[in-house]
C-alpha cells in the first residue's frame, strides 16, 4: 500500500517556458487546497543536490501567474546525470521529509525524474513545460502558445518593413527536431513558404517556388525557418544562396532567438498550467508515480513517464496542405 | 447528382470576430488554389441583399491575416429574416452566378443560412466565427482565444493598480448565455472569484468567500462576472452591495466592452481560421452543403448546421473546481 | 549649514502610475551609488503613520522596473490631513533615524510633503508620477506616456470592430481636470471628434460636426471623451443623445476605466522615471528641500513645490487644431 | 514673389519607420483641409522616377495611422543620385502638375531633396522619419519612440528567461551611428551594461565591471550593444569573448534586427507625425522650401535643410551617468 503523501516538492527544470509559474502556483495552491505541505526547489535538480529548498504556501506564489520564466529558476544539471549526484538529491529530499516531487520541464527532466524513481522508488510526476511542443502523449506543452503568439507577433513587425521595402525575409525560429513553431506560427504570420526539419524541401524547390510567386504578383515574402531544417545551409548561408539565385529581392535574415522563450503567458498556457499543476497534485495523493500529466482533447490525462518520453509521431493534421493552399 | 461548384462567396455576419479577416483569406486562396472563382459579399446578408458584391483573388487579401474585424463588414440584416429578403438575396446569388456561399458568423448567421438553403436549394457551408465559443460541434470559435487573451491582458493591467491600492475589482467580461470566456480568463488572470451564467453562486455566498480570503492574507482581489451572471444585480450594483457588506476593500467596477471584439488575432485563431476556411471550400467542392466547418481534437470536421445550431451542453470539464483550488 | 544627508525613504501616495517602480528603483541604487542607506515605506503616508518601513538595498528592486503600478504600495491618507497625523509620521521618521523623504505622487502627495516639511523643517524632495499630466513645472509626468499608449491600443481594438460595422463609438478615458489624455491619445488613434474639458464643444456642435462627417463618406466613428467632458452630459446620456439626433449610426459606448492605470511602463516613463529617481537623491544630497524634481526640455529641473502646485496653464501646442485638421 | 502651390506631392523613402503612415495621412489630411490636391508617389524617388503617382484623398488614409511601415512604400534609388534620374523624377513632377514635394525620410532622403530643389528651383520639405533619432535640428525623429518601446519589450522577454537561468545575454541593437536606441532602450530594460558608438568602454573595463556586480549578487545580466560600438569585435565574438573571460557566467547573443523597424506606431509618434504632417503642408503653403519641419520642446519648428544635415552633436542629457547609477 501506498504511504499518504504529506509533502509535495515542485521544481522546474531545463530550458525555460512561459506558464511554468502558473503551474508552480498550482502545485502550491493545489497543495494549500488538500493540506500537503509543499516545498519549492530552486535552480532544477542542481539545486535539488545543494539543498536549495523552501517552504511555499499559498500567498508564496500571489501574482506570479502573469509572468513569463520561473521563479524557481531553472538550471541543467551535470551532476544529476550521475548515481552520486542523484544519492545527494534523494538525501535531501529525505532530510526535508519530502515524499513526492512534481518535475516541471521537458524530455531530459523527465528523464531524471524518472531515474530518481527507478533506483529510490520515490514518487515523481511531471508536467510537460516547454515551448517546442515535443512531448509525447499531450496535445500541447506549457509554454508553446504563448511562443507561437511572439512569433507571429515579431513577424507581423517584420512584415510592415518587408512590404515597405519589396524584401524577402528569412526567419529562424525554435524547433530543432520538431517544425511545429515554424509550421504553426508561418501558417499564421501568413509566411510564403515554411522549412521544417521534417521535411525537406529542398532548396531548388524553394527557389523555383519563390520564383512563381513572384509571378503572380508577390511583392514581398516571409519565410519561417525552423532552426533544424534539412536545407544543408545555416540560415544566414541560405539567404545568400536565395539572393544570389532570385534576381529582384534584397533578402535579410532574421534571428528570432530568446524572445521565444519569454513574455507573460497567453491565457490559453496560464489555464492549461494551472490544469495539469491541479492534476500533478491530485495523482500524487491517489499514490500514482513515473506519470506525467498531460491534456488530450482538453481533458487532463494521466500518462506513463515512459511513454511520454517516446519520440512523438509527426503529425501535422493536413497543415502542410492548409500552409501550401493559404500562400498561394 | 450535385452540379460541379464553379463560383463561391464569402461573406461575414453577426458580431465581429478577431480571425475573421484570416478566414476570408483562406476562402479566397482555397478558391484560388482549385480554380474556383471568387466573390466577397459586404455587410453580410444586408450587403447580399443590395447586391455588394466584388470579385477577390488571391492579392485581395495580402496583409489581412493580422488584423482585426473584417474587411469585408458585417451587420445584422432585418430584411433577410424576411422571406421577401431572402427572395432579394437568392436573385443576387444568381444574378453573380454564384452557385454556393461561405457563411461566417455565429447561431443567428447559421440560422439565415439554412433558411436560404432550404427555400432554395442554395448550398451554404458554416464557419463559426465568435468570440464566445457557444457554438455546438467545435472545440473552438475563431475569435475566442484571441478574446481570452484581450480579457487577461486587461486585468493584468487592473491587476498592477489593484494591487497597489488594495482594492476589489469587479471585472465584466462578454458572453451572455456561456461563461466560457469569464471561467477561462478569470483562471488564466488569477481571479478570486469567477462569476457564470451557468452557476449561480448566490451573492451571499461571494461576500462569505471574500471574506474569508482577507483573512487569508490577500490584499486585493478580483472578481470576473460574465454578463448573464445569475446574481440579479447588474454589476454597479453587485459592487454597491459588495462594499456595503465588506469593510475593508474599496471596490471599484469596470466593464471591458468592445475592445474584448477587436485586435490582431492570436496566432491559434489565424491557424484555426486558415483550416476552416480551407475545409469550407474543400467540403463545398466535395458536393456538400448546410454544414458547419469545425475542429475536433484539432482536426477539421464537418457537422450538420441543424447541430451546430443545438444548444451547447454546458461542459466546464473540471474547471469550476481547477478555479476553485487555485484562487485559495 | 543643512546637515548632510544619511538615511533617505521614499514613499509612493495617490493613484498608482506605471513607472513609479522604475523611479523607486532608481532612488534605491543611487542611495546605494553615493552611500546613503536607503528605507521604503509602505502604502504612503498611512505607511508612514503605521511604521511600516523597511530598508532597501540594490538587490531589492531587482526586475521591478517593467511591473506596472508600486510595490511599496500606495494609499490615500485622511489621517496625514491631520496635525496628529504628521506627528505620527515625523515620529516614525525620526525613530527610524531618516532625515530625508522622496515622495512619488501628485498635488494631492506634493501638498502632504510640504505640510510635512513647513511643520517640521524636514527635507522633502517630490517627484511626479501621475498619468494625468496635469503637474506644473514639469513637461511630464511619470505613467502619462504609458497611459497614452495604453489609450491608443484600446481604441485601435475598438476601431476594428467599428469599422466592421458602420458603427460610432464614444469612448470615455481619464482626465478629470485636463485633457491631455483625450487630446493626445484622440489624435493618435485617429478619432473624429475629441471633447476635453478645458473646451465647451458644445452638443449641437458634436452633431452637425458628424453629420457633416459622414456625408464626406466616413462610415464609421471614434469620439473621444474625457472623464470631466462640459457637455454636462455623462457618458451614456451622451451617447443616447447622439443615437437619438444621428439617424444613421448605431452608437455604443466604452469606458476604458482602470486599465489605464497599470500595464508596464514604456520606455519613455521608463527612462524618465529613472532620471528623475537619481535627480531627487542628488538634490536631497545637495541640500534641496521643499522642490520637485522635474523635466523640461529634456533636462532635469529642479522646481520649488509651491510652484509645481500651482494651477497649470491650459497650453496645447496647436494640438486642437492638428486634431481639427487631420480628422478631416 | 512665390507663386501659389495647388498640388503638393509625398513620398517615403529610405529605411521605414512605424509613424511614416500617420505623417502621409496628416499630410493628406492637410492638403484636404486646405484645398490643395495631393499626390502620393509609390517607393520613393524611385517611383517617381518610374511615375508611380496617385491622387490620394481624405478617404485613402483611412485606417492607416496605427499601421507600421508605409502604404506609399519606400525604397534607395541609385538613379536619383544622377542628374539623369533627377531630370527623369523632375520631369514626372512637371507632368503631373505637383508644384511642391514632402519628402518624408531620413538624411540620405533629405540630400536628394535638397539636390532636386536646387537644381531646378522645386519647393521641397522634409519630415524626419527613421527610428535612428540622428537628425540635427528636430528632438525626435518619427519611429524613434516606438522603436524604443519595441526594443525594451523584446529585452523584457529574454530577462524572463535569463533570470531564470542566471545567464548574461549580449544584445544588438539599431543604431549605426548614433547610440540613441542602446542608450535609452539600454536604461529602459534595466541593462547593467551599455555600449554605444559614441563612447569606447572598451572590452577590459566591460569584463572587470561585469564581474564587480558578480560579486554584487547580480545573477543575470542583460548587456545591450549598439550595432556601431566601438569593442572592435563583432557581437559574437564579443559573446565569446566574454565567455572566456567570465567564468560563472553562460552567455547567449540576441541580434534584435528588423522587428525594430516595425509595430504599430506609439501615441507620441503618432501624434508626432500629425504634427509634422500638417506642418509640411503649411510651411509650403506660407512660400518656405528647402526645410524640414522639427519638434523642438514640444513646438512645430522649421529648420533649413541644410542645418539638419548637419551632423548632430552627441548629447546624451547626462543619461550615461544614469545609466551607471542605476545599474548598480
Amino acid at each position: 500500500m501506498t504511504k499518504k503523501v504529506k509533502n509535495i516538492a515542485v521544481l522546474t527544470s531545463g530550458g525555460d517556458a512561459p506558464g511554468m509559474n502558473a503551474a508552480i502556483r498550482a502545485v502550491v495552491r493545489a497543495c494549500s487546497y488538500y493540506d500537503v505541505k509543499c516545498f519549492g526547489i530552486y535552480k532544477g535538480y542542481e539545486g535539488l543536490i545543494n539543498n536549495e529548498v523552501e517552504v511555499l504556501n499559498a500567498r508564496s506564489v500571489r501574482n506570479v501567474i502573469n509572468k513569463g520564466g520561473t521563479f524557481l529558476k531553472s538550471a541543467r544539471s551535470k551532476e544529476f546525470r550521475t548515481v552520486e549526484g542523484r544519492k545527494k538529491a534523494y538525501d535531501n529530499l529525505v532530510k526535508n521529509s519530502i515524499d513526492a516531487l512534481v518535475v516541471i520541464g521537458g524530455d531530459g527532466s523527465f528523464t531524471g525524474a524518472l531515474k530518481l524513481s527507478e533506483e529510490y522508488n520515490f514518487p515523481v510526476v511531471g508536467i510537460p513545460g516547454t515551448i517546442d511542443n515535443d512531448i509525447n502523449g499531450t496535445d500541447y506543452t506549457i509554454g508553446y502558445d504563448t511562443a507561437l503568439n511572439t512569433v507571429v507577433e515579431a513577424i507581423d513587425k517584420i512584415r510592415d518593413t518587408a512590404s515597405s521595402h519589396n524584401r524577402l525575409f528569412l526567419i529562424e525560429v525554435m524547433g530543432r527536431d520538431a517544425g511545429d513553431i515554424a509550421l504553426n506560427a508561418g501558417i499564421g504570420a501568413g509566411a510564403e513558404e515554411i522549412l521544417i526539419p521534417e521535411e525537406d524541401m529542398g532548396v531548388e524547390r524553394l527557389i523555383e517556388s519563390l520564383r512563381k510567386s513572384k509571378k503572380t504578383g508577390k511583392t514581398s515574402s516571409i519565410i519561417v525557418v525552423a532552426e533544424g531544417d534539412k536545407s544543408g545551409k545555416n540560415i544566414f548561408e541560405l539567404g545568400e544562396y536565395v539572393e544570389e539565385n532570385l534576381n529582384d529581392y534584397e533578402v535579410r535574415v532574421s534571428v528570432l532567438g530568446h524572445i521565444q522563450r519569454g513574455g507573460p503567458p497567453s491565457c490559453y498556457d496560464r489555464v492549461l498550467a494551472s490544469k495539469l499543476g491541479v492534476g500533478a497534485v491530485e495523482a500524487l495523493l491517489d499514490g500514482k508515480s513515473e506519470v506525467m500529466i498531460g491534456i488530450v482533447h482538453k481533458v487532463v490525462t494521466i500518462v506513463p513517464l515512459k511513454i511520454a518520453l517516446d519520440k512523438r509521431p509527426h503529425k501535422h493534421d493536413g497543415l502542410i496542405k492548409v500552409a501550401d493552399i493559404t500562400s498561394v
